[in-house]
């Protein structure tokens, strides 16, 4: 396999570089065809390198000193974080230097710059975040989960040919199906925008695997492959999920620990519960993949650890070996539902 | 204690009107100062009845053979329905021969009825769909869940002066937290109709009580005791969690029959285990409140058995004995932030 370069931002993330050095590490041992860029200060990079000295065969590291603060706004950090680590990992993507970048940092300031460095595709009004999830028949993908708190109807159908895709090349499912979140299945159901975004749909090649609105609900049970919505309420929907898998964790500890009994009968169980543990552990769907643009942006989760952001690694290297981008390129040249050019933003 | 009726639409839900007599029956013993009165077909009410004697000591039949359709849309339920098991139970609220109604139909139908039948309460625009469900620090009502799909800041505002007096009548919280449902904490995020209604609830008396914006996962982590935000998020967000406890329960289930050990662990973990199940159980927290009327409708779940809906009356016999109504007019008598008359609809 022909080797390829990822730009990582060393420096985005609660744990950094540490947790992206590290993790770096154990993406090198599944991709050994992956040579990986640092950017951040080399003084700090370095000696984490030098006690990884595999991984310091296939690293180059790119100094710099200035770094996004996980509380920057994205204009500020658009306007000031030029020289940045995370401005630096998306400008080697730009300058076809690296195939994709991931960074653990501020979500709305990796955006902002995504959207300048590397442009929207053509057929693209605004990039989405996407992410995939477990469900009760195998893996869903949603987007947008939080890149745009409003869309409109062109917005909705450009996601849905873009998570198609995703779905397609990434995920491996030959014709994944579509929904669009709605607080109904009927047609009449629910806001505007929807109803004409399913319009849309129906008319666009991707009618036969569009099977209309879905419920909340209907995101964990795999209704669909692919679920679409604006970025405010897929961004609640997917915190939701998050926060109930939690809580049940939380319950179902506590239970363990109410008896003695039940103590034991976690010890039986305790095998069999790794793959339950396994199934719903956050750092294995880590990893918010930027939708649209003319490059490779991976999000990593800031407070994860290094096998979490060794998985964020792992979205990006499948989306480059599976030519993400040449075929959603391909399908937005023939999509009749967007027929305009982008605008550039 | 002096007693009170309750109005039950016996022709709603799935299971019709088998589980709601049997509910009844579930309800009569728990609240022995409640009398039922029953709306819908004579035949086929009566014969339940024989079969539950203590339960016909305190129950009136109120005969129609008129059902309002399970699909019915509610435009179509308010012209077609009139006489209507679901409507003659609201009418009996509205006259005051009934303090409370129970259904299991139609959502639509019977919001749209409610609000023609009880009329919204002077200072509220438009009523909300609320339910409470647990959350790792007890128990948390969420509003809108689905009655308006959009919904301005004033709506906003309004439905926090209603959660807060839910929460602090049935819940029995002496000040419950609010917060704003947003894809962000910061100030500066999210939609604008969620900042306005931010400023109109730090104008207000809630002032002290609102906890300014919260995410997806801080619902599950119980960090206000209130969560307001419109209806198709709302509606998303307890489907989404609702898809994922159901995901998770079933990963669980198959966790433990995977090997022999594992069902060993099952059978010591069991007892320990029926708190957990009970904790999660959707039958638990069945009952949707519709909020802001001048009278006490509440919505069953339609698939929901006996035990959950005589939850369901039971959500609706709290309301009453706690006077949740008079606490509401009182609060909005001295709401500086909706100071207009109610718009009649």
């Amino acid at each position: 396999m022909t080797r390829i370069t990822l730009a990582l931002d060393a420096m985005g993330g609660d744990h950094a570089p540490t947790v992206v050095v590290k993790g770096a590490e154990i993406a090198r041992e599944r991709f050994p065809f992956v040579d990986f860029a640092f950017f951040g200060p080399e003084p700090q990079i370095q000696p984490l390198l030098a006690k990884a000295p595999k991984l310091a065969k296939v690293a180059t590291v790119h100094h710099t000193d200035v770094v996004v603060a996980a509380d920057a706004r994205p204009s500020v950090a658009l306007r000031a974080g030029r020289g940045s680590s995370m401005r630096l990992a998306l400008d080697a993507v730009a300058a076809g230097q690296a195939r994709a970048a991931v960074s653990a940092g501020n979500t709305g300031a990796l955006m902002a710059m995504a959207k300048f460095a590397l442009r929207t595709l053509p057929g693209i009004d605004r990039p989405a975040i996407a992410s995939f999830f477990p469900t009760a028949r195998g893996e869903s993908v949603m987007l947008d989960l939080g890149a745009n708190v409003i869309c409109d109807a062109r917005n909705l159908t450009q996601f849905a040919f873009l998570g198609e895709a995703f779905a397609r090349t990434v995920l491996g499912l030959s014709r994944p199906s579509i929904g669009l979140l709605n607080v109904g299945a009927e047609d009449q159901k629910g806001r505007e925008e929807l109803k004409e975004a399913a319009q849309m749909l129906r008319d666009s090649q991707l009618n036969a695997q569009f099977l209309g609105f879905v419920e909340g609900d209907d995101i964990a049970a795999g209704r669909v492959d692919v679920i679409v919505t604006d970025g405010f309420t897929g961004n609640v929907a997917l915190k939701t999920a998050e926060g109930t898998a939690r809580l049940i964790s939380g319950f179902l500890k506590e239970s363990f620990r109410a008896s003695l009994l039940a103590r034991l009968g976690y010890v039986f169980a305790r095998p069999a519960f790794g793959k339950f543990r396994e199934r719903i552990d956050p750092r294995r769907y880590n990893g918010a993949i930027f939708l649209g643009l003319n490059g490779i942006a991976v999000k990593s989760h800031g407070g994860t650890d290094a096998l979490g952001f060794a998985n964020a690694i792992g979205v990006a290297v499948d989306m480059v070996v599976h030519g993400f981008l040449d075929r959603i390129r391909a399908d937005l040249a023939h999509a009749p539902s967007s027929p305009q050019p982008a605008v550039a933003e």
